[in-house]
């Protein structure tokens, strides 16, 4: 066997990924040599419990709950803690003793990525999180460096597992919500507590990862418009199949030109799409990213969006890519943010949207509602009633747009809602990827 | 703007690629460099023939015909001349006078892979060739870096999108091969002499580039097995859409492992794949490539597999990155072929299959079949039969096999053709993807 360098390799955590990650690195170290240039040696394990259960079996010295003593010593730090702190303090640790860092903390990362790349810039230590953005898909390498030549114009995700789960299993069984996030919690595909993922919150985080680096714009997650799928019901969901579409819990990041002056526009909404599209047909727990490039063209990457050993592999990439560096010599290339395009409010964006009504079934309620619409610069593209009371006193008007603006078409809404002919709006969903 | 250090940038070639690489270093250049971070100054278009007609409108004073002169002084050099020589010694030049190099030459990195790598190595030099593999697509990255920690078990690529086209067209349009061939041809999706794309030879040279990534093995291009679409027919897709299938043109990049050694095996066929797989849906000319690892389990990438603007992207990403390494400093990271194993011929492939046979239709002639493909170790999953002649003395039989070895099966299907009972062997088609 070669006579490699070694490199000493910190872990910290040790839950479904971290266990997933120590496991690899033993079952598959001279494998990884070979490709890294480097032996990998797992220096330690840093853990708030020793005693807590683990998913792999582990050799029980490798644990620690020193986490600073065993950062000083090594030459990679994989973060796998989660949450913000200590994780935070620990990677600044690690970048300040000369490591590079790979991890998979997307809270992290989108809140405090300024932080800590602006530190490994400073002191030319890379740092690495293919893990954070898509789970085991390579969404990473090929927008910082495979589109680096291109202008991305526009990126639609399925970034979130459990909720395009939840969204199939409405979609396809025609059931409802609380039903199936339910069966997902049974299963294991949704938290106890299902917040993060059902309200959007985890895919406003992968949303800003994505921005910043498909836009070369620092992206705080504060600017990212973000709504869940708790409203989303059976009724909505058939309503979008009779109208050729499927809902799904999109990331859309976005590049607007208005009059020649830049923005972006990074959103997280449930979106109706297009029943051809390559995302439509994004099943279960998937994740699937779409590119829209300049020159490029049209883009996907697809493949699990989560699951302990499938992020691992993102992971691990990461550790290869940093013993690789550490090897190569030089410094780390830091993230490329000089192009800093301001970030619009959601009101500024242009899509068409899908607005059901619930109204009284009389005569002349077509023409109010149709010239709210008008007077709010809102353009009709098709108009579709049914009845729907069991007394047959109000009817269902689902009307679909033109491109309009975002802020006039919620004013406008909220018009209709005010109207004495609506007895209230339905639902309001965006259409993406026309 | 900020006062970034200056990269001479020699471009070789102005063919479709070319011009628009060109077109857009000059028109893009401040935005590059910010990425960059570095100027990348275009040195000069070196061309055979200054006066021949370009896609795009360069400044006349940046052609040149002294392609040398113009390595020299360069920092990176982009070659795309495509074919073998000059581009090989002009590679070698600018490797050895400190440059780092971009190509989308296929032809040349299948061929000449080891040598220009190994030269690379030597000087530390980096080769770039995102371009060459699946056209637009970040497949290179993806595959060796992302994936870097994980274990490839396979790929499926769709990456020659003129035989995409043409095999599509057919499964849409009920056409037959030199109709839709014709068409393409002055579509100018396909090229005068077509026998690169519909032989398999393009598909072969990707999938030699591929495999040598996937597997961290130099694969050699005459290690490839190749066919080529040129007989498939309408009566075959007909059969293989009746069958649930559609035929596409592969690139299989496969893991074998034959009780403890593991070998691969790299091959390009036309092959029947289920509607229901990803891979299914790639129309038109669109490339995707699959791919299943160990831990990652299974990805799909997915976009354009050439055009000039498309691929071009490619390559610009791949300038930024060596741009980046050089104002990094450190040594280029050579490529990983330490694995190194061994490429088994297609004969000890293991693969479902479907055999199409015309034979006499008389009593005891299924039981002959059958008896010839048990007595050759291939186990019939279904059978299927339909009288074809007009004058009914002949029938068709459509056999479905259970797993079985390539070699066991065309010893087989030769006996068969041999057999007083078999008219001719239609066709015999891979599954792949089950």
């Amino acid at each position: 066997m070669t006579d490699y360098r070694r490199l000493r390799v910190a872990l910290l955590g040790a839950g479904a990924v971290g266990s997933q990650v120590a496991a690899l690195l033993l079952r598959h170290g001279d494998e990884l040599a070979d490709r890294a240039g480097a032996t990998l040696e797992l220096a330690g394990i840093a853990v708030r419990d020793l005693d807590a259960p683990r998913d792999a079996d582990l050799p029980k010295e490798l644990f620690t709950t020193d986490a600073e003593t065993l950062i000083l010593g090594s030459d990679i730090v994989i973060e796998l803690m989660g949450g913000i702190e200590p994780a935070r303090t620990y990677i600044l640790q690690a970048i300040n003793s000369g490591a590079d860092v790979v991890t998979a903390n997307k809270a992290l990362l989108a809140t405090y990525g300024s932080e800590i790349f602006d530190a490994a810039d400073q002191v030319g230590a890379s740092v690495y999180y293919e893990a954070a953005a898509a789970g085991a898909i390579p969404i990473i390498r090929p927008l910082r460096d495979s589109l680096a030549g291109d202008r991305v114009q526009r990126i639609m995700g399925i970034v979130n597992g459990t909720t395009n789960y939840i969204l199939d299993r409405m979609d396809t069984e025609g059931a409802e919500f609380l039903d199936v996030l339910a069966d997902a919690q049974a299963l294991g595909y949704a938290e106890a507590d299902p917040t993060a993922d059902v309200e959007g919150f985890d895919a406003a985080q992968k949303a800003a990862i994505l921005a910043s680096l498909a836009f070369h714009t620092t992206v705080p997650l504060e600017t990212v418009h973000r709504e869940g799928i708790t409203k989303i019901d059976k009724g909505m969901m058939d309503a979008a199949r009779h109208a050729g579409y499927v809902i799904k819990l999109l990331a859309v990041c976005e590049r607007l030109a208005d009059g020649g002056a830049e923005s972006i526009s990074v959103r997280v909404y449930p979106a109706l799409v297009n029943r051809d599209h390559p995302l439509a047909s994004v099943h279960g727990a998937n994740n699937a990213v779409f590119v829209q490039a300049e020159a490029a063209g049209n883009l996907m990457f697809y493949g699990a969006g989560a699951g302990g050993v499938q992020t691992a592999s993102a992971v691990l990439g990461d550790v290869v890519s940093a013993a690789r560096r550490h090897i190569a010599g030089g410094v780390g290339v830091g993230e490329s943010t000089r192009a800093n395009l301001p970030i619009v409010p959601v009101g500024h964006v242009v899509t068409r949207y899908q607005v059901t009504l619930e109204v009284a079934d009389e005569p002349g309620v077509l023409a109010t509602v149709a010239g709210i619409l008008s007077e709010g610069n809102v353009s009709i593209a098709t108009v579709e009633q049914t009845v729907t009371g069991e007394d047959a006193t109000t009817a269902r008007l689902v009307i679909g747009t033109h491109r309009a603006r975002e802020q006039d078409l919620s004013d406008t809404v909220e018009r209709l809602a005010a109207s004495d002919v609506v007895v209230r709006v339905v639902s309001m969903l965006r259409v993406e990827g026309d």
